[in-house]
């Protein structure tokens, strides 16, 4: 069985998660607190150098570092990332917008006003953040006003991906207002068979 | 025949260029000056939404973005992205670790120093960013300590994503003087035929 090292209200940790279950992957949750060091222990560093979770173990001990890596490794021969080769490069498109254009903006905010309530203390510093995180926004809208889902008319882990920062996106102080399509997506992903939102 | 719309002097936009080049696939080259706008135009806009070079154009029409996406979607049949789900996994989590916990801060101070001279003016934000780097590097030094390649014994895409900017760190201001395995790794890569370096 997959052993998942994750915390807690991390939208990352969420992902593989989420999948496994929609999947029907039977996995042991293992709860990792990096606010109190414990994904930089020397046991921790020696299954992922990086030190970061999500990190999934495999029965063997083999590791699997990157949210993303895990989506697509998880969902190998799912309809969620289908052989079509060009389907394919369109949901890595979206995985890779989601940890350079999107996360970094719009899941770090949150973490800095959810969790660390800097929102007074470092309000430039945010502002600056949401721009492009509102930028990140913008091309989710863009695309969902054409399309059901992100890399197509189907459900793929492109959607989990995105949905993961976007659906607790407001905890930051973001304001899903203009984006009406992102919110109808947001709705439609929530409701699918065996999808947990984010608890 | 596939366009590549890139800036010369972007890793990002290299990794694609030098990817299509080691497999023979034929190309053309097609300029695009972001610090013009040139990735901002309307035209450019409606062939990428999120407005970045590199951007690949296919000969019906359709694009594709995120170098590291180009990078699967080309290798796509060759030994440099191999077919066994787990080989494609550890690829993928260092194509993951590139865009999240290397680019943004090795490649974003090269930019700051090498083409916007912002060393003494940005210094604080400059050394602040260059822990993660080094960090990041750190993780390569170890891995590359006990592997010839980033993802296993064979040369893969996930080495031509990290060659792009590691190769030119020292714009920015590192030292790989404490990377030995590092600098053994960019010379074995350097030294693979057809390959080409940034220029």
């Amino acid at each position: 069985m997959f052993k998942l090292y994750g915390m807690s209200g991390s939208g990352n940790c969420w992902k593989p998660a989420v999948l496994m279950k929609q999947l029907g992957i039977p996995f042991e949750w293992i709860e990792i607190d990096i606010q109190r060091g414990q994904s930089r222990t020397p046991a921790f560093l020696a299954k992922n150098a990086n030190g970061k979770v999500p990190l999934l173990e495999l029965d063997d001990g083999r590791t699997l570092a990157e949210s993303n890596a895990m989506l697509c490794y998880l969902a190998e021969g799912s309809p969620l990332f289908p052989a079509d080769r060009w389907q394919r490069a369109k949901i890595l498109e979206w995985l890779f917008f989601e940890q350079y254009s999107h996360e970094p903006y719009i899941a770090t905010v949150r973490f800095w006003v959810h969790f660390m309530h800097k929102q007074d203390e470092w309000r430039d510093k945010i502002a600056e953040a949401m721009k492009k995180g509102y930028a990140a926004l913008g091309v989710m809208e863009r695309r969902l006003q054409a399309s059901a889902f992100l890399a197509g008319p189907d459900y793929s882990i492109a959607d989990i991906a995105l949905f993961a920062y976007t659906d607790v996106a407001y905890e930051g102080g973001y304001d899903l207002g203009d984006y009406p399509a992102v919110r109808a997506w947001l709705a439609r992903v929530a409701a699918l068979p065996r999808f947990e939102r984010m608890t």
